[in-house]
């Protein structure tokens, strides 16, 4: 039979675990508990908000699509504009992904700015884009922490220990958040997506973003701004082939390894039909609380030692596509 | 010109930021500070906790090898042992990558075993494995904290925040390690290498392996065991498609996407000629101690928010091939 290191990670995954009529009686699952959650625990996100990214299809001709998330108030909203911005201005359109370094950052731009073997002409930037300044990188917000939520069976056995980074970690509208001094800030967790920036005060344009595919690099907290996340498709920028030179770009020699990218569309300007719906588990409801403390204390069968405490980036807020779209 | 973000990453990633000579001046990078460090700093692998797994060519034909750190005493040395003992008997010749699951991990093992899809017959294990308890899982030892580190410059500014997994992290021999209750463990960073395992009081042999591509899942400390790290050839296991069946696995319609593994093999047993030789970096040395406060603190150019703190999973520990090996 096979390992049931499996379990433990269908539960991780959000998945339930396959063959659970062999497992051992225990308390539910974290992905048991989302499954369970009712409706009004689930919240649509805005087509306003999400954007639909089309890559060139494998080397077997599969389609490859990525939906990203962007994130709402009050952060990064003027990277959101520009963002949009471009997006409708098809200045993405036949850009590609230029830079992969393992356990670190996908990253996609003009390949002719974003790219130290550039030769060519970089592309010229669209009008109206805002530019940000550092302090934009964070803002205050009504976090609600770990320990503020109610535990599960009335019993507290989360025990917030705290972050590394941060005095206080919690979530904000579906979205994880740090704390310090009272200003908080989006965290740099996997699939999270940011902009690109030169040298301070330079704060990015958002014609050149990454998405984190390794361990979260936190100390890019407040010095890069965050403007989203991948919800789906993430795979087909995380399993991608590293690039060889400095920083995981691609070399010149590799420059057959650059995914195109074939159009970033919002998906509110898709026909109706074509547009990709998706909710998130809203992390203000007793099911997020019942879901986190489950996580910072795995009950179910495979485990020996519950936590008793989870990192912010081990929280994936659950996000689901809405199966009757458009 | 570039996004200077590239140059965040160089340092990440221990290499020498490209284009230097663009970039204001400044502290040095983590990675400048491990290039700096004398030779007395640098601590020879011993070839019998270096395996070579060699993996089948990629799809153009490239050969692919990766190599891996088996952890030394007190931790999991029963299942170094059966691990040594399955690469000695040749058991790990002819197995393959089964499993990937997206920010998780790439698991390998017999696939008429450790496959949802099995319908063969699983390989015989070999004699001579011993069989651990989880009271293996950890063991007491001489962690050293972060906070017990000198800082730099004589200056205590990384504040040890704490981890939301354990009471201190810090390292032990190289190894990222926890502690509470005086009982010390391995912690599941990215590259780590650890055991499948069957319901517990099951604590797994080693004939089925993973290692973690994705965001550390430290709910599994104290709940697998950790015998080793990826230290050359990463890429290899972390890029490789996900499996599109429950938890990663591939499903019988993918089966040509399993990576064959050729061989397992001890360093110690090869030819000198062919044993690879590395080292890595003192986690006791006064340069381990400059490099993780550095990363706690980022002051290098890029740099607008040093964080104060890092995560016991963001202090790689620098690894390193001896160029004249053999």
């Amino acid at each position: 039979m096979r390992s049931l290191f499996m379990a433990a990670s269908a539960a991780l995954a959000l998945a339930l675990p396959a063959y659970a009529q062999e497992e051992p009686k225990g308390a539910p699952a974290p992905s048991e508990i989302v499954a369970a959650a009712p409706k009004t625990d689930w919240v649509a996100i805005p087509a306003e908000d999400l954007l639909v990214m089309t890559l060139a299809p494998d080397a077997q001709g599969k389609p490859r699509q990525v939906v990203i998330q962007l994130m709402p108030a009050p952060f990064s909203q003027g990277w959101v504009h520009n963002i949009r911005l471009f997006a409708r201005a098809g200045w993405y359109d036949g850009i590609s992904v230029n830079r992969v370094q393992d356990n670190y950052v996908t990253q996609w731009g003009d390949p002719n700015y974003d790219n130290p073997e550039a030769t060519g002409k970089p592309k010229p930037l669209p009008e109206g884009l805002r530019v940000m300044t550092e302090a934009d990188y964070s803002a205050p917000t009504s976090l609600i922490t770990s320990h503020e939520r109610p535990a599960r069976n009335g019993m507290q056995t989360h025990r917030p220990r705290g972050d590394a980074y941060a005095e206080f970690t919690g979530f904000v509208g579906g979205w994880p958040v740090a704390r310090d001094h009272q200003r908080d800030w989006p965290t740099h967790c996997y699939g999270m997506v940011g902009v690109g920036r030169n040298y301070s005060p330079d704060t990015g344009s958002g014609a050149e973003l990454y998405t984190v595919i390794g361990h979260a690099p936190r100390h890019l907290d407040r010095n890069i701004a965050l403007v989203g996340r991948v919800i789906e498709g993430m795979e087909h920028l995380s399993s991608l082939p590293r690039g060889s030179g400095a920083l995981g770009f691609y070399t010149a020699e590799e420059a057959g390894k650059r995914t195109p990218i074939l159009s970033v569309r919002v998906a509110s300007d898709l026909a109706p039909a074509e547009q990709p719906a998706f909710e998130y588990l809203s992390t203000e409801g007793d099911t997020f609380a019942t879901y986190s403390e489950a996580i910072a204390n795995r009950r179910d069968p495979f485990f020996i030692a519950p936590a008793g405490g989870a990192d912010i980036c081990n929280i994936r807020v659950p996000v689901r596509r809405v199966a009757d779209a458009g």
